[in-house]
This record gives C-alpha cells, structure tokens and sequence, in this order.
C-alpha cells in the first residue's frame, strides 16, 4: 500500500507555521503498520496545489491532503478537487445546518462565507467536524483519472484540534474498512542519553548481525542531548526479532537506555516516583519553570511533584527558598553555593524526597568573563545528601533551557536508579 | 528563482520527529525575500532520495537537502548524490583533521567511522559545522544532468543545532553572491486573539479592495486560540501597500490585535511590563510552570518577572502563597476561592505590580459532574483590585495548559492596556 501526504498552505512555505500534521498523521499511520512513502508541502495556490496532488494520486493508492477547508477566501482545496476530478459542489443541509449550530451554541454571529464549508463535491463522504465547521471529504477516486488504479483521496482540515479527533473518529474506520490489514509490521525506538551516535553504532551494530539478516533495520537519530536508536522489522517473526535487538542492546547500552517509543526523561521519573510513592520539589531560577512544565506534562504529575519554584529574583530566592543574603552577595546568584541553598531549601520546605535546583546564564546577555552565558549549576538534593553539578551549556536562549532541563533530569533519574540498588 | 526543499529521515516518515527545519528554512529564505515553492520528506533509502532530489533539480534553481550527513550506517545522501551526478568522493584531509579535534576535545574516543563525514564529491564546497562533525556541501550542478538549466545543490546535516548556525555563517553568504537580490518583497502578520477566523475576513476584506487591486495577498490562518492576518506585496510599493492594509487592519480589529509577525503575547507582556518599569508574580497549580516558561523565554525576562510558584500541593498553596486551610477544604482547590487567595498572596509575598494564578483540572482524570476536566479559575491582581474569571478548556492535556496560558496572559494585556487609558 502506497501512501503519499500533502500538506497545503502559504503560512508553510513562508516558514509562518510548524506542520506538526506530518509527525503525527505519520506516526498514526505507522502504528497501524502503514508507512507514508513521500510528504509534500506546497502553498495555497491552485497550480502547485493541483500539480501536487495529481502527481500523489498517480503514485499512491492513498492520498491525504490537510489544509485549505475554511472558509477564508485562501481555502481552495474544497474546489479545486472538485474541479480536477469533474465532481459538482453540492450544498449538503445537513452540514450547514451545523456549521449554523456551531455559531448559535457559542452565541456568535455567523459569518455568511462560512456556508461554503457545507458544499460538498458530488459522491463525497462527509467526515464530520466535531471541533469546528469544516468537515473533512473522502472519495474514490477510479483508475484511468490519475494513474492506473483506484485511489483514496481524504482531504481534513488544517488546525490540529480539529484534524485529530476527525482522524480517530472517521478516518480509521474508514481506512481499516477499505484497506486490508497491514502485514506485522514492529517499531522500537529505544532512547538513549550520555553517549553519542556513533559511539552508540560502534556499540551495538556487530551484536545484532543475527537479527540484521532475519530483516532487522536498524536507524539511528541524534538529536540534542540525545540518541534514538530505532528498530524495524516486518514479517511473522518481527515481535521476536526486536525483542531480541532490544534486550542485546540494553545489555550493551546499560543505563544510557532510559525509555522507549515516546518516553521522555519527564515521563520515566513521574513513573520512577509514583511507583516508590515518593515526591518531588524543583527551584528554577534560569530554566524559568521549563522543569515544572515538563514534569506536569505527564498525567499524573500532581502525586509526585509537591511545589516548583521558579524564583527569579535575588528576593524570590531568600524569601520561598531561605537563600542567604549573604551567600547571594559573596558568590552571587550563580554559583555552586546557592545552587546547593535552593535545592536544600526547597526539599526541606516541602518535606519531599528528592529537589533539584537550576541557576545559570540563560543568555542572550548577562554572561561575564567568569561566568559566561551558558554557565550552569545543577543541584540534587535527597533525604541524605546534596550535590551540586556545573555545566556550561552555551546555546540559544531556549536550546539552553532544554539541555539544561535535561541533564536535571537525568541527574535525578541516575540518583533514584542508584538508591535502588 | 524556484527552490524547493528535500528533508531525509525515516524517523520523519515513521512519525518519530517533528520536521522543524521546514519551517525554519522557509522563514530564513522568506525574510531574504524568496519562497520555496515546495517541500518534499522522504525515507532514508536510496531509491526515495534519488527520486526526490532527482526531480527538485529538474525544476528547482536551488535545492536545499537536509540530513543522511551523519556517521551512521543510514546516513546515505553524501553517497547517494555523489554517484548520481557522477562525482568521486575524495578524503578532505583538513575536515578530517577538524574531526579528530572534536573528539580529543572533549576527551571521547573517536568512533571509526566517524572519517567517513570527511568525504567530499569532487568540486564540491565545504560548509564548515561548528557544533558538529558532519560538514554540509554545496555543489553547482550544470545544465543537461537533471532540466535545461543550472541549479545548485546544497546539503546540510541534519541535527537543527548543527545545521542552523552553519546557514547563517555559510549559506547565506554563498546565495547572497550566486543568487540576484530578490524583488522588493514585504510579508506581515497581524495576530489577533478573541475572534474567529471568517469573522475577521468579513470585518477587514471589504476595506481592503484598494491594496488587493496594487498587489496585495491576504492570507488567515487559524491557531488554537488566535487567528493569524498575513499581507504579502511584492515590488516598488510593496511597503506602502502593507503599512496601508495593516493601519486599516488595525482601526478595525482594534485590541483584538495584540502582536506582528512572531510575537507571542508573552512578548508583548514583557515588553510592556519593561516600558512601564513593572514587575510580575505568577501562582500557577494546573499549568505547571508553563506560564513561567513562556514569559521566561523572552530575554529580559528577568527585569520584569519576580518568581513563579508552582504550587502543585494544597500544602504548597497555603506555605508559599497562604492560602487558608478552611477556603481549601470549603471550596477544594479548584475554585474561584483559591484563585483569589493565590493571587493575592502572590503579590503580596513577592510586591509584584500585578499576579496571575491558575487552578484547575488539566485531567485527563480528576474530573467530576459539578467541575468536570478543563474547569479552570484565572486569578489576576493588580495593586487596586482582584478579578477572578472562570472558563472551560476541555482539551487534552498540554492544549489545556496552552489554552489557559493564552487565557491567562490575555486578561494580563487586556489589564495592562485599561490601565494605560
């Protein structure tokens, strides 16, 4: 099966927009075994929208458009389709019945173009739009049009909150309906941390020569901070044949493995506490609550994380955390001595087991000879010790944020994995 | 002049990673003034690549190639592409003396097969990377290999952190000389928050008619919370065109306008807190910090931002913020109640100018009938008054937190600008 999918949209190619509708319609469908063999953007204008999706609809027996359904007059999608494929826009009652509901529950006026919405190209299926007004369309499209054999158009709509529920809901059954089941198709991703990418290959690779002739394809991602080692592998025997690259390279890799698939280093921790009921405070001064964030991102969080204190200030410092006046004046706010006062006061506030604290140089000024911008000092305290790391993390201003959060947490993932054994 | 833009990575194609340099590449390009025309991501094997880069010179000016630089054994496109246009890879001695340097730098053993990132196709330039070991490359490729014209190939690895500051030392500097200044070219976007799409259209279009008729494309883009106005003119009046559509833009829309082209509401926060010399305190529970985090990714953050407090716990809220024991247990934590003592408390404690405080429930459990998932109580004071407004944001859990950042942040601004008036 052959999947292509295009993505329209000038914000796109004027570099305006992040299309995450490619990660995630991606990894859907390779969930479901499938792989898209080519993603395409192009902007909203009829000639390169027609050019690329004629040339998706010869290749592919699937074709997934998102984009251009609104009712602004830039949303071409709806009739230039029709119009390639000689299909009439019918009015449809139903839809505009609801685009009108959608107007009236929300007490909102309703714009007059947003009636557009309701046409619908003759022998289309409506996907029904349960976070907006524009529904999605799906049609067959007969060999001989564009390319030799029977296509699948789906065409959804741009904004994500309303894409991704209209997938779940109609366009799976739909696609479980029409295509036969994929073949077993297996895909692991083990994450890696502290070690890099071709030190990692160098690791591994000549230990998995078995699985590598029984199909196993192995890939490699670095990304910062970071190295994803990914497995794939299809055919009956692909469940076995990972497990086993998996369990080989664990035994290589050691404690640099810390999660899989969609693991996050924030996720592994809020699972390490919650199972050993234990609990957890953060004091950030340059990360500005980034920890916090990434820590409440994982349901759950509220069991395990008591307070996060991002006290910015000198005064924030003293008055939520107990830092001295005198160590902020002597070493000055970044420094291995307060760093060691936030994490101590911050554990000991909130009674939990384990604190971290950040203060540094976020940049993109305030670095000095001494202390440049990137300069870092990362404590942990537990209920027996404290220790305070120094890093010099010199990036911009967010990447420093996030390498930063990084090696936080995995001092904190390294601390619990000790304390078990 | 066309461009187009090939992304490598089977990770993309399996979903595993966002494919940030889309939109990263096509803002650096856009603000030069050129438009890549389309962008394509296909998977890390030698028939896909070809295929793709194949058919971009056959069209495209410049073709912009990104990832399989790397060491590993899926890195393919140094290959790929030297022996589709018949060049020999040659060892650069001097790259691989630069690779051997990043490693005894940093004290790491040098993995084999990192030598072969020193491989260069004949006649190619070498576009040095700072932050990595992968150079990229830039090659002409003369009429009659692939289309009737000259075009230029230039590849670059794929890692953003890599890859970004190598654009700016080196890419840019090579198009600026082989490639004619682009034609007078201006794009705008006004980002507007409290209002829908088509509503805008409606309310703006007609007055427009004057800048359509000289050139003027309108553009709309809606986001979760915020609909995006964006005006492109090209040639000699292309500025006047705009600065007319945006001051009319502005009379119509009036305050729903808050920020232009990549502003964020946290921007303008910053900024005006900065102008007026004010400061801010945060009381975030369901939100976890991401308020802080948004705010605190705007350098000088730290002039207008006191401390955040993540009070996660009841305990955290009475200890840090004092908030009363018996408003807990009257109300629960997630109540109109609890958002006025943590607000309060909140600037009190820290003597900010004005508090934001956030409680609610982000689920996707700790629902009930009377508070369900997505209830949340926006807190803000300012030296005179205290309000408190209530919204549900039932959203999965990290558009929870971003919806009520943006929530939280607009009644700040909307704050801000009476208190002006």
């Amino acid at each position: 099966m052959t999947i292509e999918l295009v993505n329209t949209g000038s914000e796109l190619m004027l570099g305006r927009v992040l299309n995450t509708h490619q990660q995630w319609i991606c990894r859907q469908l390779a969930d479901m075994g499938w792989v898209v063999q080519r993603q395409v953007a192009v902007a909203d204008t009829g000639k390169e929208i027609c050019a690329a999706v004629r040339e998706a609809l010869e290749r592919a027996d699937l074709v997934i458009v998102t984009g251009g359904l609104g009712p602004t007059s830039d949303d071409l999608t709806r009739e230039l389709i029709a119009e390639m494929l000689g299909r009439k826009l019918v009015m449809n009652d139903e839809i505009r019945t609801e685009i009108a509901k959608f107007f009236t529950s929300r007490n909102r006026p309703q714009p007059v173009r947003t009636e557009v919405q309701a046409l619908v190209p003759k022998g289309a299926i409506v996907l029904p739009n349960s976070q907006g007004t524009a529904p999605g369309l799906a049609m067959e499209v007969p060999p001989g049009i564009y390319g030799d054999t029977k296509s699948w158009l789906i065409m959804l709509p741009g904004p994500p909150r309303e894409l991704r529920p209209m997938w779940t809901e109609h366009v799976v059954p739909l696609l479980k309906g029409e295509f036969a089941p994929a073949e077993n198709f297996v895909c692991r991703t083990l994450k890696t941390t502290g070690i890099g990418e071709s030190r990692v290959e160098e690791i591994i690779v000549r230990h998995l020569d078995e699985q590598v002739k029984g199909g196993l394809e192995i890939g490699y991602c670095a990304r910062t901070g970071e190295v994803d080692v990914r497995f794939v592998c299809r055919g009956p025997n692909a469940s076995a044949c990972v497990a086993a690259a998996e369990k080989i390279t664990r035994r290589l890799l050691r404690d640099h493995v810390y999660g899989v698939d969609d693991e996050q280093l924030e996720t592994v921790i809020v699972r390490l506490l919650t199972e050993r009921k234990q609990t957890l405070a953060l004091a950030e001064s340059c990360t500005g609550g980034f920890i916090a964030n990434r820590i409440t991102n994982v349901p759950g969080a509220s069991a395990v994380l008591l307070a996060g204190l991002v006290t910015y200030s000198n005064d924030a410092k003293e008055q939520f955390l107990g830092v001295s006046a005198g160590t902020l004046k002597r070493h000055g706010a970044v420094s291995e001595f307060v760093a060691r006062e936030m994490v101590e006061g911050a554990r000991r506030r909130t009674g939990a087991d384990y604190a971290i604290s950040v203060t540094g140089i976020a940049g993109p000024s305030g670095g000095t000879l001494e202390k440049p911008v990137g300069t870092v000092f990362i404590g942990l305290a537990t209920r027996t010790t404290t220790c305070v790391a120094a890093k010099v993390n010199a990036f911009d201003r967010e990447t420093f944020k996030y390498v930063t959060s990084q090696q936080a947490l995995e001092v904190l993932r390294r601390a619990m994995l000790e304390s078990k054994e």
